[in-house]
Order: C-alpha cells, then sequence, then structure tokens
C-alpha cells in the first residue's frame, strides 16, 4: 500500500511565490490527510497532483497564521465542489484550543455554510508549551455567544502517563499527538500503522500437508485452523515475526520538544519532518523565536533513530539558490554522521516504502 | 498626478493559479489603496510591481470568503515588514459590520499582534441589501467576549438623505459608499477627485500688466490681489472653469445597486469596475445568486454614462482561452452601443489619464 508525503509550503512566516506557507499531504489508500494549512493551501493544491476533494482529516500543528489562514477558504471551495450527501463521513480536523473558535467565526462572519459535515476535535495544551507570557486560555471563548452553534467535536487532554493525546485509531493505524515548545502552544503527529501480520511459513504447511487455499487465509487473519490429522494448528506455528508499520512524524513550529512524549513515539520514524526556519549561525534568534536549526532537528533525529529527517519552514529570507540554505544541509548531515537529510521543496512527493 | 488600477485578483468564488480571488489596488501619490482582498492577495502583491507596505487604507465591499480571507495574513506580513513607529498614521480599514470582529478574531487566536496602528470602519448595512433570509444581523458581536478590546473605528450609518456612506474626505478628494444588492449586504466604493481651479487666462492678464510671479499663485490659490491701478482683480476674472477630477466606482459582488445612491455617484465615472460572474446565456442563475452579467453590468454603466467599463470576478468556469469569456465582453459592448469594454486579467493596470 503506497504512502507518500507531498509538501505544499515550505516556508515560514508567510507564503511568496517561491515558497507557500506550511502545508503537507500524507497520501495513503487514496485519502489525502492535510497537516497544517497556510494561506494559499488551495492553490498549492491545484498546482500539485493531488485533489482536495479526497482530504479527510487534516491536522493543525498551532495556531500561527502562516499554519491556519488558508483553512476557511479551503473548507469552502471543498463545499463549493461536494455534493450534498448525508451518509457522507465528516472531514475531521485536529488542532489546539481555539481552532474551532477561529474556523467557525471565519465561516460565520463570511456567511459560509458547508455542504459537507465536518468536525473539529481542539487539543489542549499544557501551559508549558509556550512562554508563560504568550500563554493564552480559550478555553472560556464563545459561551456568551450569540451565534449559533459550532460544529461538533471532541476535547482532547494530554494523557499524562503517556505523554501524548490519542486522536485516530482504527485497524490499521494510529494516530496521536505530542508537545512541542514553540512561541505559542504547538504540536507534533505521529502516524504509525500497525503491524502485519508475518509472512505464512508455505514449506511448514506443506510439510503438514495444508494446500494453498481458503485456510492460509484464516491463519492470516489470525484464527486457528484443525488439521486432518485432529491436531490444531495456531497461527503463530506458521506465521513470521509481524512486519512493523510505517511510522511518520510531523512535527510544527518549536524549539524542541516538551515532555517525554515526542522520544518515545517518534522512536525509529521512517520519516521526520522537522523544522528549521534558520541556519545554525543563528542559533539563538531561532531558540528566542521557539524556532529551531538544522542542528536542533538533527539532534532529536539522532535522539529518535529516524531513518529520514526532512527539514522544512526555511525563513523566507533563504531565497532560491541563496548559499545559506545549502549550508543547512551540511549542518543536519553533521549532527548524523553524514546520514543524508532532505531540504524540502514545494511540491516535493516522498514515497515510503512498505516493509517486507 | 498619476492614478492607476491594477488588478490582482479576477476570479470569483475561490482562487486559482489563473485568476487571484478578489483584490485590486488603486495607486495614487505612490499611495496604494487595497479593494477586496482575497485568499492569497499578499503573494499577488508580491508577484506585481506594487509595494505592500505601500498600502495605507483597505476597502472590503462585502464579507463573502473570496473577499477577505487574504486580510488578516495580509496585515501579518505587513507587520513583518513594518519598523514599529508610534507616530505613523494608522492603515483605515473600511468594510461592512462584522468585519472588525472577523480581523480581530482571526488576529487574537492566531496570537499575530500587529506592530502598527490600524483602524476597522465598519458600514452599517441596511436589512434590505441582501435576501431577507439571509441577513445576520452583527451589531451585538463581541459586546459579552473575554477577548481584550479590538482596534478603534467608526460605525458608520447610511445617510439617507444622500444614499451613501461618507468615508474619506480631504484637499483633494472624497471617497463615498454606497448600497449593492447581493447574497449578503454588498457596497461599491466611488473614489472622486476634488476639481482643480482652471487655467489662468495668461493672455488677460498680460493685458491688465500683471507679469508671472508669485501673483499667479496667489489667484491660483482662490485669492484675489490688488492692481497698480487700485483695482481688485478677483481669481473668477482670469480663471478658466474648474477642470473636474477622476472618479472611479469600484463595486462589490452584486445583481444590482440599492437605492438612487449608486446611480448618482457613479455618474460619468471614468472607470466603472463591475462584477460579470456568469455570461448573459446564464443570466437568471446568476440573478438568483446574487450575482451579474455582462449585460446587467453594461446596463448599470449607459445609465451612469461612464466612459469606461472592466468587467472582473468572473467564474472560475471560465478558464483561459474558454469560448464563453471572450464573448462576455461582446455581451457588453452590444448594450453600450460598440463602446470598448475590457475584461479584467490578473496584474493588469489601466492608468486614468489626469483631466486637462
Ligand atoms: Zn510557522
Ligand atoms: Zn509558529
Ligand atoms: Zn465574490
Ligand atoms: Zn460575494
Amino acid at each position: 500500500m503506497s504512502l507518500e508525503i507531498t509538501f505544499l509550503g515550505t516556508g515560514a512566516a508567510y507564503p511568496t511565490p517561491a515558497r507557500g506557507a506550511s502545508a503537507l499531504v500524507l497520501r495513503r489508500e487514496g485519502q489525502c490527510w492535510l497537516f497544517d494549512c497556510g494561506e494559499g493551501t488551495q492553490t498549492q493544491l491545484m498546482r500539485s497532483h493531488l485533489r482536495a476533494a479526497r482530504i479527510t482529516k487534516i491536522f493543525i500543528t498551532h495556531l500561527h497564521g502562516d499554519h491556519i489562514f488558508g483553512l476557511p477558504g479551503l473548507l469552502c471551495t471543498l463545499s463549493l465542489q461536494s455534493s450534498p450527501d448525508a451518509s457522507k463521513a465528516p472531514v475531521d480536523i485536529y488542532g489546539p484550543l481555539g481552532l474551532r473558535s477561529f474556523l467557525w467565526r471565519s465561516l460565520e462572519l463570511s456567511h459560509s455554510q458547508l455542504l459537507f459535515p465536518y468536525t473539529v476535535h481542539e487539543l489542549v495544551p499544557t501551559p508549558d508549551q509556550c512562554p508563560a507570557e504568550e500563554f493564552k486560555d480559550f478555553s472560556g471563548l464563545d459561551r456568551a455567544e450569540a451565534l449559533p452553534q459550532g460544529p461538533p467535536g471532541r476535547v482532547l487532554h494530554l494523557d499524562p502517563a503517556e505523554d501524548s493525546y490519542l486522536l485516530v485509531e482504527d485497524e490499521q493505524l494510529v494516530v496521536r499527538a505530542f508537545r512541542l515548545f514553540h512561541r505559542v502552544p504547538s504540536f507534533g503527529f505521529v502516524l504509525e500503522e500497525k503491524p502485519r501480520p508475518g509472512k505464512l511459513n508455505v514449506q511448514k504447511l506443506k510439510d503438514l500437508g495444508v494446500q494453498p487455499g481458503p485456510l492460509y487465509g484464516r491463519l492470516k487473519s489470525g484464527a486457528a485452523i484443525v488439521l486432518e490429522s485432529g491436531a490444531t494448528l495456531r497461527p503463530a506455528d506458521v506465521l513470521e515475526a509481524p512486519i512493523p508499520g510505517r511510522k511518520i512524524c510531523v512535527l510544527g513550529d518549536c524549539s524542541g520538544p516538551l515532555g517525554a512524549g515526542a522520544l518515545r513515539l517518534c522512536q525509529q520514524a521512517d520519516l521526520l519532518v522537522h523544522e528549521a526556519t534558520l541556519g545554525d549561525s543563528q542559533q539563538d534568534k531561532a531558540r528566542e523565536r521557539g524556532h529551531s536549526t538544522p542542528g536542533t532537528a538533527a539532534r532529536l533525529a539522532r535522539q529518535c533513530r529516524a531513518k529520514r529527517l526532512v527539514l522544512t519552514h526555511f525563513s523566507q529570507r533563504y531565497t532560491a539558490g541563496h548559499a545559506e540554505l545549502q549550508q543547512l544541509r551540511g549542518q543536519a548531515e553533521a549532527v548524523l554522521d553524514g546520514q543524508e537529510v532532505m531540504l524540502a521543496e514545494d511540491f516535493m512527493t516522498i514515497e515510503i516504502p512498505v516493509k517486507k
């Protein structure tokens, strides 16, 4: 099953013709999941090979404008393209507390009525995710409002034991969020496929007299079968070790993770997408603004033993061909003992191969 | 003094790579005034010859997303580019009631603090500017909010005698708004330069023995002078008729004007910018959605005896080279007895020559 991510915007702070504001799409089984939605994301989607109508889930790392100002417009355009269908599953939107108010206000004041159902699930940040003076408590918003009821959705609190938020879980995968430190509360998301059953040991099965057919499928799905001899054959007897799923981590703006959640969840990530707003030579400035440099990103990747690091969210000062931009890769690779690091570009697609 | 308008977005409903969402800039004396600000306007500005930092006033015709979703992002980017300067005049923003709440919410929830002063002046629409079932009363918004105080600004009510709203008036020009009928309350704006004093009749002055010099300036500025003979020479004696100023009318989305204001204010406009979302063959559909066709626009232009009509806000169905798009011009010109009509394109600039 193919799994790929496509960057739609790789610039920091605001969109330019060279680099859009933050947005990337993860595509799996024909579904598109959008991570962040800076201004212009819908136009970037039109320029890409992806179809906006395939978006079923949206994840917002934090509420800075360069990550959310494209969301009301994208939803309105999706609505124009959708055919009313009461049975359609809602588009699930996940993001920090305050996102629901932002979206609802934008849609209500612009007289936009979405023709498809959607939910907004809000992650409640902890106050230590940003400098104390920057923290705003949005929990009381919209209580005393004359506006009609907004969209449905859950309020998700940190699971203190896991130091993470459980967002999505089905038979195939799990999506969790973890905490980052930034100028405002920011989150990272990790999508992890569940392990698949290992290969059937066909030789052993033949030796036992089990011929290829429906019984193979039953074993693979985890059910025991009874042999002609009357003996019971359990799946574990003929299945190789489970094949691990793929793991993709997409981090929002940060000067680093907060708590143990990030480190644990990102262990052995197949792909780690991390911001590197400024070069290592400006590390103090970057940290002061709640941002990272290639060195910051690479040290996390090393701690997590991530298999692939992609840097993104570059300051717009690094115009195309800017000398320092080319140095960013080297700054990260030096920390990772030469392991290859990628610099994201708008419309770059990275395929994460299935494990065998 | 040069006066020109540049279209930054000429498409309806949402931005595409071919046509941005609604936005145009009027440039006069090095100042840029922005009319509407759909998503992506800041990127379109970067692509144009204009400088966003020159924007001193912003006018919003109505609150549909394709006219406002670029505004929070544009203001944030202007802020990043601005140097704190307490003496700087505020950026004045004019638009329908509700705009202040939209802007303030977007900025507050995205933790955006603008480093330059700005004001939001809200026009209170009349309920008959849209179908009764679409009208929303935003007058009670933000009264019971926990958020800190928003930006300053006036609340502007219709002047029933003039059927218009007075927005700006200085020595050189006046800007008024008038009412339009659309799916939601919509406005048109008319900028009119005040007449300049006529030319001095130099021959007559010489005959009277007045030589070129400071006295000419005094006469031109409207002051009387005393001749050597002791007689008083009044400006009217030696000035030709005042030279009329230029008049530019920018209308928001509409199926037509409401009340007498539009017709009176747009008389003899040098330039009338009018939407034509769909072609004449879809007039019923256009009107039902609160929109115009080239015929609608041209009939208003004829009634106003506008000197130049520019059509814009084309349905995104009319892709580049779309056969029907080319017909739109002809549909308007037929109403205007062949007078040339222009179809707006992104980045098209139109100069309005000074009158002599
Ligand atoms: Zn950012
Ligand atoms: Zn940020
Ligand atoms: Zn529109
Ligand atoms: Zn509209």
